[in-house]
């Protein structure tokens, strides 16, 4: 692995300082902002998150806030998902497309009131879009990004640890729910969500003084919990079928290549962008989609480029995130198939930088 | 320094075979590709191209291609620079603003023709907010990003270098001009620019297929001009007073505290986005700018967070951007300071995570 440079460019974040004195040794950059990806190895790391609860400083969902009267009209302007049923309290995954049907973010919304959400975003700058919209159709919002960082509490004993710093009410929030809760007389919200099928919470820190006396509390009050600073684990994320916005999918995919067909209400979401576009896809389907592929041989080296799919001399699709997987005892990967090969067991070949692997489709992840 | 993780995410360029090849040992992340930072060490790679030859991937500089007949519309749409005067064949250093004035991007716009133009952009997807106002504005416009990647000659022998290659008629490329020239049958496009101030060239690269086979030919062609694989450099950009965007200015900033107000024709630039916000500002002028800073002592560390500028116990700034420097004996700086205290000459404080340094503003940067 190459050296990353620092630069402010390369933001830190309100808990730097307490995920370089849990010792990070590896980062990615993710809109525009340091996201860890190692602390003691990809291994340790994949056990530890499925045995304990880890702290993951997640600061890079960067949040898009609306405000105003035209705040929810322009919510369902973004997306093709039907917004009508959606309660302040919730949060929603929803896909975001341009007027082509091409994927622009895959964010989490979260609505506070009629008049104002939050749009937790994957790696792009989402705001934007969302401001360049904002301006031509001359909505009467506000559109910025807010001093907002999340912090997700990941792992089977997420309850406990949350438990004992916001109290026992965090038990009883649902699953894409939340609740405005107290830390040292600030206001939070916390919901149930996170990139890992552990379970766990997201906490909603706005301000970034509050930051490190937050990850020292939940520190503190994990100790005999076997609390460790985290992060977003490749091989869980891949074996839960957990998509990333940049490696999985592009502005070139429409969500139903994505298998995010189930979130689009063509139908009825009226007036959202792309809707056009995705009219015919959402009737007939893609001609290609997203599966879970299981590639043989030892582990897999870095997944830094879309490895080629072949049945024999032909393309039928790409890998796009690779994995060894301790648990599975096989490399677990994404890939997205065409569907004359997409159907479970069929058996493909996936050339990576190290050479040809047999591969298998799988029609459901790990999970 | 910490490793950077691989993914698809953070894109390779058509060039990353040769940067490879070369030795790079550390990388940035700028729009969502990677973007070479050092080869040999940051000094050495300094020396060099301030002597030699350099071939840089900045495939990083993603274009935004703006096609149809209202793209001279929507380019004058998104800057207060006055567009009129710029003919086919001419670059424009174009800041873009939002509504409120602060600063979304610092590109270089490429005027290919009337209805056609490139915007070579700094680290911001900036596709985003054009395409969001193409759709909002119901412009007549095709807005996307095309398989581009510029490629960078620079350095004192970067003509010599150039003229191998595309042949003599290169020398004749004025400053921020281009012409369309040939190699191996494809059509390029080679401007007089690049991001250092020992000149040289970019070339504009459609296609992959034809990027290291250009590589190649460069190094091949300028093996007795000692070429070596490059990259922006830290010290040569600050001493020239290269701004960096995310760096040194962010949407917190007007073009005048940035000292970009003589690209800003706030008075002609009629029907630009921001014009209101910038009209009292520009007859005015900002109340803190960008300034050159020099800062005492030995060799600073990474400044990848803002260093706070003290004047006694009072903050009037902050250091972005800072590098020893070798030639100049001294640490480099870029700063934004507050008028009370940008006078040239004016002495202040500089706390730096290895403690409080004194300082001195600068009018005029190192070149």
């Amino acid at each position: 692995m190459a050296l990353l440079s620092p630069s402010r460019r390369l933001r830190r974040t309100p808990f730097s300082d307490g995920v370089e004195a849990a010792g990070v040794q590896a980062y990615t950059v993710y809109n525009h902002m340091l996201l860890p990806t190692m602390f003691r190895s990809i291994e340790e790391d994949y056990r530890h998150l499925k045995s304990a609860v880890q702290i993951w400083d997640v600061s890079c969902e960067r949040q898009v806030e609306l405000r105003g009267p035209d705040a929810g009209r322009l919510v369902q302007l973004l997306t093709p998902r039907d917004l009508r049923p959606m309660l302040p309290g919730q949060c929603y995954y929803i896909p975001i497309v341009d007027e082509t049907g091409g994927m622009l973010n895959d964010p989490v919304a979260v609505k506070l009131a009629e008049d104002r959400w939050w749009i937790s975003i994957a790696d792009s700058d989402l705001l934007y879009w969302i401001k360049g919209l904002a301006y031509g159709y001359r909505l009467d919002v506000l559109v910025d990004e807010p001093d907002m960082s999340p912090l997700a509490i990941q792992g089977p004993k997420a309850d406990d640890l949350m438990a004992r710093v916001f109290g026992d009410v965090v038990r009883d929030i649902r699953f894409f729910r939340f609740m405005h809760l107290d830390f040292q007389g600030r206001d939070m919200v916390v919901a149930r969500s996170g990139y890992s099928k552990q379970g766990g919470f997201e906490i909603y820190v706005e301000g970034g003084d509050i930051g490190m006396p937050l990850w020292h509390a939940l520190m503190e009050a994990g100790r005999d919990l076997d609390v460790h600073a985290g992060c977003p684990n490749l091989t869980e994320r891949i074996e839960a079928g957990l998509l990333s916005y940049g490696n999985d999918m592009t502005d070139d995919n429409t969500p139903h290549e994505c298998g995010l067909g189930r979130f689009c209400n063509t139908q009825t979401a009226i007036g959202c962008i792309g809707r056009d576009a995705l009219l015919r896809v959402s009737t007939e389907g893609p001609v290609k989609q997203i599966r879970a592929i299981s590639i043989g041989g030892d582990r897999v080296p870095g997944c830094d480029r879309y490895w080629p799919i072949k049945a024999g001399s032909k393309t039928v699709g790409r890998i796009s995130s690779a994995a060894w997987s301790p648990d599975f005892n096989t490399n677990v990967a994404i890939g997205m198939v065409r569907m004359t090969h997409w159907d479970e067991g069929t058996d493909l070949t996936v050339e990576t930088p190290d050479g040809a692997r047999p591969a298998t489709v799988h029609e459901k992840f790990w999970v």
